[in-house]
């Protein structure tokens, strides 16, 4: 099984034990992912760039389970949606090779649309 | 080698056909993510919960591809701040199992301070 | 002095006061702002819409607090940027009573490009 | 009437006039004040902090009407959850006044819990 499917399932159960599920409309995941990805940003919003880039070993690991949280509920909303992540990313990266051909783009963080 | 191996490859080499490293810190990505995770909340901003459970397909489609994006960047700023996401998932639901131990967090979403 | 004007001489003392002038990017101020945003969702992720509209007391003085987060960092960026928030209001209300039409945008959320 | 008074009055008669009033539960709205928030930051996502402080007029005008949106939400939230916004504010800047002290806090932006 893929590390998502098993992380899928580890989530699933975790949540079937506390009843959870009520909780846990599409809806009401979206806003968690959101808050979740919003606390990780907390972490780095004073800091420059380069700040960014050399973390203290005690604000590594608390960003490190940011990324946890973000992720258990991406996989928890795709679950809900039944939703393959994996595809859906690879689906998106080649549209995003179309809007973002790597001559055009090239050190340039422009909206396709002003390419 | 696993699919989020994989797939942070494949952002890692779409990134560099394009110099965007430059604009990669761990500070911007966190920034990125948080703005991707509220395009997906967005679709469903003004929908009721049973509504958020019953999308139509091309709603559903649009929803998928934020998940994507959501994804995308999350791997990017795992990649960049060497973290293996798999685990800190990992670790992180078992902190959350003796922070909301099943019998005490049953049918509750209180936090865990309040339990 | 309007409300506004005065809040904002207000912050603009207390971030003085405390040099925080060399934080206050308006990148770093948007991120805050967001994260801010965040804090006050955080409140309401798991709860109905109904119960949103009856909050206990205690839980509603938090609310009341991040709003006002939300409120200092606007204010704060607003400044930054030399921007009238009242009147940028209501030039973005005028353009949306163009674009969601009382009749047409009556009882429905869609977005004026599907409208 | 205070500035902020008659802007709430102004939007309360906009979603009157659509009927919206059955879609803005405090619950989406804090959903929609954190999109909107989102949508502003998205403008500063790759901007290094000068560039942010130097918009184009093009990119000034259109954070601009994103800094109208964030203010609409908020002061509709608040005027569904009968809070004064200015109050608000001003006891949360004497409450940060006391969690960060100026001599404390000075250069700094360490959350107070480490100061």
């Amino acid at each position: 099984m893929s590390d998502l499917s098993s992380l899928r399932n580890t989530v699933r159960a975790f949540a079937n034990e506390r009843d959870w599920d009520q909780f846990h409309s599409p809806k009401n995941l979206a806003a968690a992912l959101s808050v979740e990805a919003a606390e990780l940003l907390e972490h780095f919003q004073w800091l420059t760039e380069e700040e960014s880039k050399q973390l203290s070993d005690s604000k590594r690991a608390a960003v490190r389970l940011e990324l946890a949280d973000v992720l258990i509920y991406l996989v928890r909303i795709a679950d809900k949606l039944d939703i393959d992540l994996i595809a859906a990313a690879n689906d998106k990266i080649a549209l995003n090779a179309i809007k973002y051909p790597a001559d055009k783009a090239k050190g340039s963080m422009r909206k396709y649309t002003e390419l």
